[in-house]
């Protein structure tokens, strides 16, 4: 079924107003009056609607059922990592988001090749919030998961180590498993999943995201590309906690 | 350390003999003589080795050290991908050699966009196994899985159907989780991973997988694109199975 996300303000009094690019899309998708089609208000309400009128200024849905977004993990998983080149960045963004990640923020590290400037990481994460919104479409998300760009490696470590469950993946990690980790505490509702970049992370920044509480952990003994590394902690993440 | 592949042969009396491309390679690495490396005979054995010379015909490393691969995954994974387009397929092949998958099959289905003859199966196949090969290098694998072509879907399923933990994944199967599919049989030492090309699977292939006794099961409640499939499905097997 389509599947469109709206403002919550635009659903009122069993209506929900679909309008702009989404209003467009619908044309292109030639949804006509009396057709079902989803809309969702981006804070993990689904709505089924049946096309009323559609216009120039926009659409009009009659609300036929509301429902949690099934969509949804049950768990709160911010993906932490390190800026990686180009179009690993949009990868990643777009299977984090297919695989349930809520949050995605990517930051600087030591051996990153790639360092945008302020200027240049806001354009990107424009780019970046779009790849969001259209994976968020297409895997049935209910929410669009936000990403951000924080260009400090200090305070990207002091929020991420404030989840319930931190992880902080470390290629030189040898002894403590992922699944070690995952069982190691009980009842988390939030996850922070921390990766490298191509170059990996240098030994002072393990030993920092440590004295922060993070648990450094292996992904093991393959080497994963840093593209791979945060899809197959989530894919990991998501069975344990029963979202697979 | 950096990683060669040779033939078993090239493994004789304490020497490896390394030729060709790996050779080549080598010398870009500016590998000198008493310089140590990893040679594997990509059959789970892995050398460590000291460059003893190298000439225009190849080079000679004494073995230092014999040791089962680290990188081979405890379970025999095969991944039967129904045709997706062709950078789809690439990225399948890469990631699912640097997750563990020990063979990669693609296959066609009746939804599948992309049809390649034989002839162009084959030479995809080419390609595909080159990806193979320098993800197997790169994630330190003790195998380059191999990738084939089956281009019938009948046949492709009678294969698939004899692992011992043989996995269906269709995107309509709300019921039946991974996690449970996952735990549903003991002591499995060989998985099929079967997943669809960007438009699905008819529910006659799903019967005749069924028929087969496949396990017809569900990646969650998100819908994935077909080049994350596999991955999320390799990923998650191998948490289970004791591999991450």
């Amino acid at each position: 079924m389509p599947r469109f996300f709206v403002a919550a303000s635009n659903v009122l009094g069993g209506i929900a107003y679909i309008d702009g690019k989404d209003a467009e899309h619908l044309k292109v998708l030639r949804i006509r009056s009396g057709e079902v089609f989803t809309v969702c208000d981006g804070k993990g309400r689904d709505y089924v609607c049946r096309l009323k009128s559609a216009g120039a200024d926009g659409a009009e849905a009659e609300i036929l059922e509301t429902l949690p977004s099934a969509g949804e993990p049950s768990i709160f998983c911010t993906v932490y990592a390190a800026f990686p080149k180009a179009e690993k960045a949009e990868a990643i963004v777009q299977k984090a988001v297919e695989l349930g990640a809520s949050k995605i923020v990517f930051f600087p590290s030591l051996r990153c090749v790639s360092r945008p400037d302020e200027a240049s990481a806001l354009k990107k994460c424009q780019r970046w919030r779009k790849i969001s919104e259209e994976a968020a479409k297409q895997s049935g998300r209910g929410i669009i998961p936000d990403v951000l760009v924080n260009l400090s490696f200090e305070k990207t470590i002091a929020e991420a180590s404030k989840a319930g469950l931190p992880l902080f993946f470390y290629e030189a990690e040898t002894d403590y498993a992922l699944k070690e980790a995952l069982e190691s505490r009980e009842g988390y509702s939030s996850v922070s999943v921390v990766t490298g970049s191509e170059g990996g992370f240098e030994t002072s920044e393990v030993g920092l995201a440590r004295a922060q509480g993070m648990l450094i952990t292996s992904m093991g003994k393959r080497i994963l590309r840093c593209e791979t590394a945060p899809i197959c902690a989530l894919s990991a993440l998501m069975l344990h906690t029963g979202n697979l």
